[in-house]
């Protein structure tokens, strides 16, 4: 047997034996039961001390990996497991209960594997290559000298990292929203403070209302829940709140959800008159509205429009923020404000779910908003999705002319109405063989049929050129979805 | 007006004044109304040219902090929230559906606040003292490098980062459970884990079969829930299985929840024998059983035990791990490994409940454990907590005669029978007037009154010469317990 050693590394002789073997044995490479050479054979072999072969046999005993018979050698063992793994496609073999599980409503929003050697994406978040990754990493650095092994413990589990939680106040007060820390829980996300708030509010069969189109995971969220879905149609003005009185009294929902900034997918903001209507219909009706800020900070023109819980006095709204939408994605680290008992049972969720958010993470991001970064970033972030707004809705005015497009004073998203005969579902596979992507209207839909004729484009991820591009792509693409389609 | 500038520094006078001015009016020093100097006065004042004067006005007007009205001049805006902040203790005045809020019947588990000068507390995890924390910066660092941005994109939200689901089913040979990448799942640490196959297999009013005692997080989950717990009795052998028939028969539970591998809190370990026979039986009563292996490669002596689905051939276990126990709880990313249709619903689950699992943490943990730092840090930490586990035995045995501890060759936790009219619930008190904390027994049983005589000391989190201490200082807790008890 010849086990290659490096004798000049630092790791000792016995335990790269062992290390070898032990490979050897999990691959397969020996099989059970092939008898292993005597330790004074493999000692003489390698050239090594016989107790250096000695000590990683017991290491491989102790695990398990091999076993020694008194008088006729050294074997490796039977594995724990004898049978082969379970075939994961035969269907026919599940235990009963396992016809019986929850959840598989929903839509892959997995990113096309098309194979287009250029796809141009109008999909994701933000744009990744905007994000200081140098800045950032420099942020962690800092934190793990400050904090050592203390930023990577749980920390007390009360609603998340204290001076985090600070931060946010102060982040707020700048948009109206007066709290103080207590008030503030963070979370693994904004998709999990809406995960957890709908959990302490509703049971299956409860009713929420919502903007009509509205963020499509909050749909999966509510259909997966078990909840009735009521849509509010949206004008330029956001949820056409004249409409929602009758609805109250229709259908008695528990809950009112709404992106009232730079609405998901419309782009279009709640004015503040709808919001005042807005607050003191849940206050007289006795239901709770969660307000999903996801990126009230990304305003490209006009004034800031007063968060529908700076309005609120007597603990109506339960806001939700974010910092995924605009430092990154992966960041996972998002935030919720409410007043009262329903604090504290989001809390409770919360600890039961996933004890705490990542406290790496919180303290990476308090040092980074509060030592200045964040709000450089943000300036720098603002200017640069301005231009591709501004460029999105050129290229859809000379490509796309027959499509209507939502105005937007911030955000990430571009919502096109594109009548006419083809839907946008069916037009996603013409778009992917032309190089584009987008996401389809239908998903955004309580009623997908509904969203038959809209797209949702991000502008955001993409430079002006590549915006220029896409769409013009797009416009190829509608072209050859109205010459295929069935009757043309 | 005296707005102190920094002239040579690298902030631009205009954001220097606007910065000072946005501060004074959040907080309050500029209330709402006030007058503002003109531009031009303010330039004077200051010593800066009009135009940077002007532009820090711009902002602030941008942001809707300030007003300016036409030839009367410039004054600090109303704020958009005029009533001041909710009062927290309010509670008469909370709109009604905030009286039925799900989620209030957990016990605060943080850490006591109590202010003993050196308190030795006996709970927590592992030891932060033990993480090799610049090596974790340094992979942070290497990770940052090698992947830019892409490590903190959301990624594909198919289960979890491709290459750690490879790590986890190399580590996961060497246990016996022969897998692939696609069976496995990474969650936010293993509460989440645990959390979701509960949701995705439970509805309020179902029953589940646990250890008895058992995690008390578990058991929280449980409650909030609305499910109903059987507890089945544990010995030094782990569950007696031998009981659980009947219970499966008298019960109809829909999920066995058990800890096989130095179990939470008592230290037991299932024996093979016990773990083929519980098997067994959930197959024949159709019954999903979850293997909560939360510290199974903390084995301080023996052989290690095949896990539970490394038996499963047909989909019947659902198998949760986690890297927060061995390396920091901060982490906060676990992973779980399943067969059938309940991947799938967990997989939409996770989804709609944070999306994804913090994407720079899996590729740093995913890297931490390839380059062979894992195994390092394994080999260190278990030499470590073995002389810990020894010292706690033996303090207990010179300072606690009167207690019976169980036996224990791994994990985190020593559980001691405390004889005698003191319940541990009251001992606590004591203990924290002594110097010294501990989890009192009650919190891992379903009916809490059961574990009045049972305490559970954490070893692994303190050294020798602490355990020692520590230990000393519980024995004058009882000592302290006992004099004071009434009637005495």
């Amino acid at each position: 047997m010849r086990i290659p050693l490096d004798r000049d590394g630092d790791e000792p002789l016995f335990r790269q034996i062992e290390r070898w073997l032990r490979d050897d044995i999990v691959t397969g490479g020996l099989p059970p039961s092939t008898r292993l050479p005597s330790s004074r054979a493999l000692a003489d072999d390698l050239g090594v001390s016989r107790i250096t072969v000695a000590n990683a046999y017991a290491e491989l005993d102790r695990d398990g990996l091999i076993t020694s018979r008194e008088g006729s050698g050294t074997f490796v063992a039977a594995p724990v497991a004898v049978l082969p793994h379970v075939p994961v496609s035969d269907g026919q073999s599940w235990p009963l209960w396992q016809r019986e599980i929850r959840g598989s409503a929903v839509e892959d929003i997995a990113p096309s594997r098309h194979p287009h050697p250029d796809l141009i994406a109008f999909t994701g978040v933000g744009d990744p290559r905007m994000f200081p990754v140098n800045e950032f990493g420099r942020t962690i650095k800092e934190v793990l000298a400050r904090d050592g092994t203390g930023a990577l413990e749980y920390g007390a589990f009360d609603h998340g990292y204290g001076p985090l939680r600070e931060t946010v106040v102060q982040l707020l007060a700048s948009q109206g929203i007066h709290t103080d820390a207590r008030q503030v829980m963070i979370t693994s996300g904004s998709q999990q403070a809406i995960a957890l708030t709908c959990q302490a509010l509703l049971k299956p069969g409860d009713t929420v209302l919502v903007e009509q189109p509205t963020y499509n995971l909050a749909l999966d969220l509510f259909r997966e829940m078990g909840l009735a879905i009521v849509g509010v149609p949206v004008d330029e003005h956001g949820m056409r709140v004249e409409l929602v009185e009758d609805l109250l009294q229709q259908h008695h929902p528990r809950l009112i959800y709404t992106i009232p900034n730079f609405q998901n997918p419309t782009g279009a903001s709640l004015s503040t008159a709808r919001r005042r209507r807005l607050l003191s219909l849940a206050a007289r009706y006795n239901v709770a509205i969660l307000e999903d800020d996801f990126v009230g900070d990304l305003r490209y023109e006009g004034r800031a429009l007063p968060a529908i819980k700076a309005l609120d006095h007597v603990g109506q709204v339960i806001y939700v923020g974010t910092f995924s939408k605009l430092l990154m994605p992966g960041l996972r680290v998002g935030f919720l404000v409410a007043d009262g008992p329903i604090l504290e049972g989001v809390g409770v969720l919360k600890q039961v779910h996933d004890l705490t958010t990542s406290p790496l993470m919180q303290r990476v991001i308090d040092r980074y908003v509060t030592v200045g970064r964040y709000q450089t970033h943000l300036r720098r972030t603002t200017r640069a999705y301005r231009a591709r707004r501004d460029a999105m809705h050129n290229a859809v005015r000379e490509f796309l002319p027959s499509a209507t497009v939502a105005p937007s004073h911030g955000g990430l998203f571009t919502w096109l109405h594109l009548p006419g005969p083809v839907s946008t579902k069916t037009l996603v596979s013409h778009a992917l063989d032309e190089g584009v992507d987008f996401a389809p209207g239908h998903r955004f839909f309580a009623n997908p049929t509904d969203g038959e004729h809209f797209l949702r484009l991000n502008f955001a991820t993409r430079t002006p050129d590549e915006i220029l591009q896409g769409i013009q792509r797009l416009g190829l693409a509608v072209d050859r979805a109205l010459e295929q389609r069935p009757g043309s």
